[in-house]
């Protein structure tokens, strides 16, 4: 076990993020996660990220291979079919679907934040997975909590 | 992205919740994170909660439409049915099954506070799934992570 | 609701612990993360653990019957098959399912701690699962936000 320098727990940083989809699949911010931690020039800490919605979720997975992607929207649609006999449906028939892959992937996310840098593996991304069929705006609230840089 | 105001980590609250299933199937806890919070007379930052069980879990869904929650049933069913040849069955057909939903829905939560207020969307509440057949009772802790209401 | 006693958010430890898998199943890190606690001095605040990889995660589940762990594994099998017509299949049949399985499990995990102890349940482990067929060498960061033990 390899250990980091301890820091303060100094303050929380929040803010609201507003991600347009296109419709079923998955949209990347960790770009905007980073955007986020410069701006509050965050040190040493933990990341957190919600997605104020039933039918979207947050996730980390690889942003190497696109095919990566494609595939996990095959299985979430196996998983979590349409036209599955569903009592809820008022919304069309995407949206039962949209419910269960949410519950399965969840909607919060947490990373570690060291010196300023989110400490992901080499592959992997935060994204947002939207899975309605149609566009939507989606709110994802962003935290960071820990020491301030120096 | 929306900036919210910083604020101090000032301290962290706990507290455990208990909860009486009534067998399989969701209990919302949305309104006793709410008067957590407001005892522990919460700021802004992060909510908490870990249930301490191997077969009932926590999640974020829908609290509008109740046919949501017997379709999220239906689907947590399929996907970890009884009599699939496990070889985990010394509690009952149901135990196997439950510990698999346990495993795909999760066994804590973290939500955004601000301003006192949890910032859930307009349909989210936070439920505790209980995923064995009888009535079981269940342990929750909450904690608040934040700043000190002003 | 039980109320534990309030403490200040002191600082933040930090940690990386490397576990070497023996290809496809779980790894208990339960004991590694008590002794980073009492390493770091922990009092009462709340563990995060984080893997750094897109085809291992991190789940809680039974410690006591080792069949679980069996039935478990035959879940994922499952929900996340191999030739189950992948298009990304470039690192051999057991990429993609390792890449689904992760992401229906999550690769981080948030555990009360309560005066320098996880507050899990009495069948709780924490557990590292390794998704793709050979062994590999996995990161995991580990790390503890709340008060100094007095």
């Amino acid at each position: 076990m390899r250990s980091h320098d301890n820091v303060p727990a100094d303050f929380i940083a929040s803010a609201t993020l507003s991600i347009d989809t296109q419709g079923e699949g998955f949209t990347e911010f960790t770009r905007e996660a980073r955007n986020f931690l410069a701006k509050a020039e965050a040190g040493s800490g933990i990341l957190f990220a919600f997605v104020r919605h039933t039918s979207a979720s947050l996730l980390i997975q690889e942003n190497a291979d696109p095919d990566v992607r494609t595939d996990l929207k095959t299985a979430l649609r196996r998983l979590a079919p349409e036209n599955a006999g569903w009592v809820h449906d008022t919304e069309g028939p995407d949206d039962m679907p949209a419910h269960v892959r949410t519950m399965l992937t969840g909607v919060s996310l947490q990373v570690p934040v060291i010196d300023g840098k989110l400490a992901l593996g080499t592959w992997q991304g935060l994204y947002l997975a939207e899975h309605r069929a149609r566009p939507h705006r989606r709110e994802i609230v962003l935290q960071f909590l820990g020491s301030r840089r120096t």
